[in-house]
């Protein structure tokens, strides 16, 4: 296990920091069967963790998400995805609490992924990357969790993907979490998510710059097949009302149809903005990677369907948050894991929220998602 | 005017044939401001013209759909696309009514397009094609009706975007046709549709074999972008109910996950034979084309936004359908034309079915839909 240089622990974050990481040797088994060694948890953390250990709180992060959630990113240099929720006096308070975000295991901010040297090989992954699934994730961070000396988290948040972490993790790991909230998700991935996801998938794969996944080796990348792949999945992240209020049929800087295909509505403008900007942060074979982990998520699998089955015992509170006019992962989704937490007698709570910014609502402004977490957290960090 | 040599008239359409065209020399003047000469419409008729020309009906087909409406496609070699809705005896009853189907101007079906000869050049058309819309397309449709000696439609009836003709029709010659059937289909292209529309064009575009729409000079085709773009619009034809019930996560000819990034549930196996089945037969150019005609379509924006003011002035009478699934026109956006057509005191009935099929309800059998259209058009017929 080899230690990035600046980690401290516990650890008091600057304002804004380029993240840690850590380096395990032993094994990490993987679904698939293999198991992966050495690999690397980057992350980061913010806030003060208790002398018992007793106040940390693992944010898990959305599909294209990273670590940098409450601090500038580095590759971008913009400030980070949730300085909202979390921060001094935030709704997840890193006066009070110790709060952990780990880039996921396939990623590229830091974590292993396929543009990893395959230690095999010498080259990198690509392809011969492991396909991992979101509880090879949380076995990943895990790892991280016992290497920071926290015997149990004191609660998991995440949304979107992040909420399946955090789903898992109450499945997974049930006497190592008190508390999860999972925002804007589900317990299975839809076939009309998956349908989504491998439309992406092979616009990158349709890229002659993709090469087989080996495009590092030649020193290309598929940004255009990644640009569409993004194109597509911002979409289902925007609610219809959202896009119609915001672009309507709008012209881009120009007073009439061009009657040409440069774009003419603001709407195109938005989308290919959504593209360039994304191929300048993330790699395509993680993409595939982390939307099949997406694509095989199905917690209830293993239960016969049951979802009740996976919380039987000793489940976790459970903070369940679903937004309106999320058409990716719509409340009734949500619902399904508050029916199943009841099934079981588990304590749960459970709030729709009225937006109608769409499934991206969780990264906005929604004054009640803060109030719900803030009160949330506070009764949990109290509770036996 | 050069007509093709099987043409009859009136004619008694055999069993399947091959279809028909006409090519008008006189210019057809475009929205763009340029004016198309030569230009050739391709159709098929069913039935036979009353002596008063009066029991005609012309159907507008989908974006990738053809004038094979009721006889077999001569590409695909499959029956044609409204087979259950047109023939003898069927809701549009061919005993009855002289049918009408021509194949949109823009297209690959025979009418011009942008895979034809630039009469200035020598060359496909390539770019080269003028920008069409919704409008031009009507208008070369007129060009047709004009020929065939029908100064006045019994009705003009279209699903989705031919739906879109049919309100054209209504806005721009309404003194030319008595009743429309607009089915699933909106007054305007939402910011949405525009967006999805992008994500296929920047598919086909992003293609290296597109070459900048001039594929056909290099003896290839940008297939795989075109796959891409018809397999993310397919995925806004079918609902996600219908989508979870046919495929939900079964996994496609085997027994578990493969962790690899070949197609391991149905939903994904589905969307590529969509993908696949769709270059064999489409033109990539075309597409661009008439998806770019699609996002112009705003019936209401020469009127300042009031979509009444459109049907002001000797509304025929209208049959507006639509599904209660549909998310790519949803019912809010057909009963929009209902309320604007109440407005101005026209004569409108609007139905909406209930149906967990989605947009592509229109295509698929739908008892209520036939009824519904047999009786307007039976009333229709007998109308002054």
């Amino acid at each position: 296990m080899t230690e990035a240089p600046r980690f401290l622990h516990p650890i008091k974050a600057p304002a804004a920091h380029a993240g840690l990481a850590v380096t395990f040797d032993a094994p990490l088994p993987l679904d698939c069967g293999r198991r992966m060694s050495p690999f690397t948890v980057a992350y980061t953390t913010y806030g003060t963790l208790a002398p018992d250990a007793g106040n940390a709180i693992l944010i898990c992060h959305a599909l294209t998400m990273d670590q940098f959630v409450a601090s500038d990113n580095p590759v971008t240099g913009k400030p980070g995805w949730w300085i909202d929720m979390v921060g001094p006096g935030k709704p997840i308070d890193t006066d009070r609490f110790f709060v952990i975000c780990a880039n996921v295991l396939g990623g590229c901010m830091g974590s292993t992924g396929p543009s990893d040297t395959n230690p095999d090989t010498g080259k990198p992954y690509g392809l011969d990357f492991p396909v991992v699934t979101i509880r090879d994730m949380v076995r990943a961070q895990k790892r991280l969790i016992d290497h920071l000396g926290i015997r149990r988290l004191l609660a998991v948040v995440g949304g979107s993907v992040g909420g399946m972490q955090a789903l898992q993790w109450a499945a997974t790991y049930p006497d190592h979490v008190k508390a999860v909230v999972p925002i804007a998700c589900a317990a299975r991935h839809s076939a009309q998510n998956i349908a989504f996801h491998e439309v992406g998938r092979q616009a990158i794969m349709a890229d002659p710059d993709w090469r087989g996944g080996e495009y590092q080796q030649h020193g290309v990348r598929p940004t255009k097949g990644l640009a569409v792949a993004r194109m597509a999945a911002h979409i289902t992240y925007v609610s219809e009302a959202a896009l119609q209020r915001k672009f309507g049929r709008n012209l881009q800087n120009r007073e009439a149809k061009s009657f040409r295909f440069a774009p003419d509505f603001q709407i195109e403008s938005y989308l290919h903005h959504q593209g360039a900007s994304f191929v300048d942060r993330f790699d395509a074979n993680s993409y595939l990677y982390i939307t099949r982990a997406v694509d095989y998520f199905d917690l209830a699998e293993e239960h016969g369907g049951q979802l009740s089955e996976v919380f039987r015992l000793n489940a976790p509170r459970f903070c369940i948050i679903s937004f309106s006019s999320d058409w990716l992962y719509p409340p009734v989704e949500n619902k399904r894991i508050a029916h199943a937490l009841n099934a079981v007698a588990a304590r749960v709570s459970f709030v729709e929220i009225k937006s109608d910014k769409g499934h991206d609502a969780f990264l906005l402004d929604e004054p009640e998602m803060y109030a719900v977490i803030r009160g949330f957290l506070n009764h949990a960090a109290g509770a036996p």
